[in-house]
């Protein structure tokens, strides 16, 4: 029986809350004074709480993988990310704040460069256009219309767009345009399944007039599809867990996820303290609070070793805040490492911490990477989170007589 | 491929004997002077043992999962008990002694309240009546004839009886007759495959004859079926792992377990004195040996730390005897936690210690739950247990060339 079914089968209710609070990208590497961020950072009140509760490291999917936000938060939330994947088209759109239906069909947009005589691709990212530039673009591809289907074109990042296209029977099980090399013509869409015949049709039409629309332009006189998926149709954190569940995040990207499996997002402003703030307006009227501070994973990404420390600090200080909520589990960890030192997401374990009552306390008195590695908890997964903190807040019975 | 299937591949005889050493429900949390029922208790043939061996944590199922005593048990004998299920049906019906042959079909029953006039259940225990009433009314149920099945109904405790029938071509894969609320009729039985049709037509002949018997009785003037279910026809212990197996325990429950997997069940009276007996007249008899201690449970589940620590120290003073015999591998572990503060099997991980020849030897020189967290072991699951103690036994090849 799969992990899902499991929480399916053995939760009940409890009067008891669950707070899950994930510093993004949290997980660090030795900087110059061989210490990670977490280590470095003065955190007085994570180690007073992490003596009176067991710590371990968590490995986000199995070792050696690095995740992107989708599967580390999947995975944070109890669903295995190599069994549920949402497509990047959908993680793309959610990035930017557009919610998706049911009947909504997203797409990743690259604008390209083609040669105006053969068609084929000279630079796959039109020699990484603007923000700007790309959202005069885009502004353009607004004016497409195709009948029966409402269209959503947005600009995301330098020669990214989002696309998504919304209307009865859209399907996903497409094929991408993007060949992935220069030197050829952008591909079709191909229906992967009879069901997606007509999104082909109504893409391959949309890409059409682009091609039309973009065609004197300098350098993107061209675009390509990339991940064309619908929402996954996760199964919801009430019908897993049977829990009223609510996501304090300030980046869109994050609250998307959140959305997708079915949490409330409330209106978290964009700092620490806003965030801790929605967590107290909120705090009667959920079962479980999922609290998501971005800048620890921006600053490491950013290669900032001292700001990251500093977003850890920010975050133990407002610790207390959230202690004096009475929170009965109190997990903290992030959904994946970003060591400053790589200026990238790694596959690298990272810190977790559990308080609650019924805690095999562990000797650890410092909530580090190195002091976690003698945890009580060992070496689990991302996924093992879940269980463990519904376990504590006394919400699952007992499997089989 | 699955374990099993690799054990059955893998494995081959030996003159090595193993002794599994289960004391039910081993896994405590700290008591009030903040040390477990184990850590408390003093076990210093344990701790000897401890010394020149390897220890660590293991987790029945997986992280948060508490299990019963049926899955307990068929993970430490290997069967991933997520694959593997024994129907309540069968656990009731063992845990009173009861044998069944491939031909039965067991039920969990309870008495119940029904409207004299509507026939809607008013409480789906009756009044939780004692044994002494449950008892006179099978004493009537068991008077209930059907052709060509042979019928058997025992009193289990309070308003619970077991129900099996015997006879050919008896099927699982039946609805149950309790709505799980009152209010409604008892349901009928519904077979949930073809199959079962018979099963269900016979089922709702005798739930009709009962009703019956009992319409003029007061409380209990119904009664419902619940977990109907067949001996599940778990691969034996020979033919997984090539061992000739025996179980010593006292009570009828773990006897029942015990024979589903094909183990021998000798006469091993009820105390660990008269266990360790029976372990030492039968030594020259099989590969295998489950011992298996109650009493840890039964006094964690009472919340008495007291009893539960005496009886951890009576298991601790017969060690010597055990090792007397010289038993190849031995491993001490619990099926589950039964922590005396929660009164109930818990999901945290217990400890588990393996005592062998070619034993990798760690640091750790006392047997409880936080010195076990430093374990050579490292964190792993039940199931991972015979695999090792196979392997210890030298009853395992190669795998792969």
């Amino acid at each position: 029986m799969k992990q899902i079914e499991l929480m399916k089968e053995l939760h009940v209710s409890s009067d008891k809350k669950i707070v899950l609070l994930v510093l993004d990208g949290l997980g660090g590497l030795p900087g110059t004074e061989g210490k990670t961020e977490l280590e470095t950072a003065s955190t007085p009140n994570m180690d007073r709480l992490c003596r009176g509760s067991i710590v371990g490291l968590s490995s986000p999917i199995s070792q050696g993988i690095t995740p992107g936000s989708g599967p580390g938060h999947l995975a944070l939330f109890g669903y295995d990310p190599l069994e549920y994947q949402i497509g990047r088209g959908v993680l793309e759109a959610l990035g930017i704040g557009l919610e998706l239906s049911p009947n909504s069909l997203a797409a990743r947009g690259n604008f390209c460069s083609l040669d105006p005589s053969s068609g084929v691709i000279t630079d796959r990212r039109a020699g990484r256009i603007s923000t700007e530039t790309s959202a005069a673009l885009v502004e353009k591809l607004s004016t497409i219309r195709i009948e029966g289907i409402k269209i959503t074109v947005k600009p995301v990042k330098d020669y990214r767009f989002a696309l998504i296209l919304e209307g009865v029977g859209l399907s996903d099980g497409l094929t991408e345009t993007d060949p992935q090399r220069t030197g050829m013509k952008p591909l079709p869409v191909k229906a992967l399944t009879p069901a997606a015949k007509k999104s082909a049709q109504i893409l391959n039409e949309w890409v059409k007039q682009a091609l039309g629309l973009l065609k004197n332009e300098r350098p993107a006189n061209g675009c390509t599809l990339r991940g064309i998926a619908k929402d996954p149709g996760l199964p919801s954190f009430l019908d897993v867990y049977g829990l009223t569940a609510c996501a304090i995040a300030s980046y869109p990207m994050y609250k998307g996820i959140a959305r997708l499996v079915g949490m409330e997002v409330v209106d978290a402003g964009d700092t620490v303290e806003t965030e801790v703030q929605a967590l107290r307006r909120s705090w009667e009227d959920y079962d479980f609070f999922f609290f998501h501070v971005k800048k620890t994973d921006s600053a490491g990404e950013d290669g900032d070793f001292e700001a990251k420390v500093k977003v850890i600090e920010q975050v133990d200080h407002i610790i207390p805040e959230i202690l004096s909520l009475q929170p009965d589990v109190l997990v903290i960890t992030g959904d994946h490492s970003t060591p400053s030192t790589l200026k990238s997401h790694s596959w690298h374990e990272l810190p977790v911490l559990l308080s609650a009552k019924n805690i095999r306390v562990d000797p650890v008195s410092e909530f580090g990477e190195v002091a976690c590695m003698r945890g009580g908890l060992g070496h689990i997964r991302h996924i093992d989170i879940m269980p463990l903190a519904m376990a504590h807040a006394d919400k699952l019975i007992k499997y089989g007589a």
